[in-house]
């Protein structure tokens, strides 16, 4: 139920994203509905195709398509009445990476798989749908232009299982995780904050 | 063998597609082939892996391989004698994004999945082999730079199930929604002819 | 074995590769971690994904992520105390391209499939980890700018299958057919050695 939720909610988000991120790469309309389908299914796709887990969600349970078409409509709407703050995207995108990076690790968890594994599959559940509207609309994936990305995932995965393996409850231990990635992607989205970069000359 | 046919046909114009692209990136001879080989099955196989249809359609049936090859050699050959007119990789496009929007579509339909999915799917068997090829050879998607392209397949797709809800034998509904989507691409490409865009400031 | 080996060994210089491209990003640490383990795998995960193989060959033995992270980590640990010399980069993706072309052809012959298919399935085993941290670190993938990439792969599969149908044993035709990838991949990086090219007016 949790899971359901939460991936509901990662699937609104991602839209949102995808709209705006089209809207600035000036697509048509249907051209919007399609991205913002894309980048809010690519990551739990990703996440089921690696897990073999099918049918796949969205194939499975059509209201995932039906909110990912209203999130991206009352974008477009919104955005016609009134101008997006400026970090919008960045909040959506911030939401929907803490979303499914701790939904692809509860996955990984119920499919008996390791730690190790576990964090690396909700890593990518979190950044495949962002990577995908990105690279379709044009950008350099935001994995690589901002500070602390798959570093917020991991993190907060990892907060997440140490949290579940105590006494605390499950949905406790998965508030604390989201919690970790959201508070991580603000600190670097508001104040720069980043880990030491491991740099070589071109 | 309808649908069969829709797969070969639209194979062996993304092969071209794909052909011509490597060109424009001066590829080497193999690197053409390998370019024409993946955009022109990429469509199927990411329709294939979603719907977890296994074996995968070309390597089920070899068949196909043998058409990219020919299409693809076929090209290079042509193009080495007299020029390629300029809207050639447009034109190959247009064929394949209509050829496997509709055999995706199908696909999806014969596994009983809702009408909704059936659009996405189709949608994105269609513009998948484009993009791939349009990321591996270095250009912005043509999904992004055309007008009326996502939405060309939805409008087809659309009015093939309509058509195909109504009296109308399948095998008309099929052409039908094919000529849709090849009329809105080159009205499109001749007029440039576009929906209202989504424009949101950088 | 020899495939286990030659995975493994994949893993590990496609791990050093993606971790010098995330450098050259400039990456966080965990970023590095994330681009290298996505580089390491992805040939391998298309491969099995393609081929219906599951669990995927990362997912069953865990064995592989900690050569992903131990590669990775002394990577920057070495980088951090001494120059890496120029073409680093590209010897580890040339070497990690010979053994999943050869790991992945290995893998389609024993499910039986046609010649072409193992050749097709080698080559994009082979191409497509290096492909994703290109297109993930913001560059133009290597198999757009080198000479000799696809072709490499082709060559050496095609040499290996030869090989094998000859009297002599598979572990030989593995080693004749994984030097003449890096062979040719050597001669295009040191001498710019490349085939007759396609080339068409933009």
């Amino acid at each position: 139920m949790l899971l359901y939720v939460a991936d509901l909610l990662g699937v609104a988000v991602f839209s949102v994203s995808g709209a705006l991120a089209a809207g600035r790469a000036r697509l048509d309309l249907l051209g919007v509905l399609a991205i913002a389908a894309i980048a809010a299914i690519g990551g739990g796709t990703v996440r089921d195709l690696l897990l073999n887990r099918h049918p796949i969600f969205w194939i499975r349970d059509p209201t995932y398509l039906t909110v990912v078409a209203a999130a991206a409509l009352l974008t477009v709407g919104c955005a016609h009445f009134c101008p997006v703050p400026r970090n919008t995207l960045l909040l959506a995108d911030a939401l929907g990476l803490a979303l499914f990076a701790l939904s692809g690790a509860q996955v990984a968890e119920a499919a008996g798989l390791p730690s190790l594994i576990v964090v690396l599959m909700g890593t990518v559940s979190g950044v495949a749908g962002g990577v995908i509207r990105d690279v379709l609309t044009g950008q350099i994936p935001l994995i690589l232009r901002a500070d602390i990305y798959a570093t917020a995932a991991i993190a907060g995965i990892a907060v997440y299982l140490l949290l579940e393996a105590s006494t605390i409850g499950p949905q406790w231990a998965f508030g604390v995780g989201f919690a970790v990635v959201i508070a991580l992607r603000l600190l670097a989205i508001l104040r720069g904050v980043g880990l030491p970069v491991f740099h070589l000359p071109g």
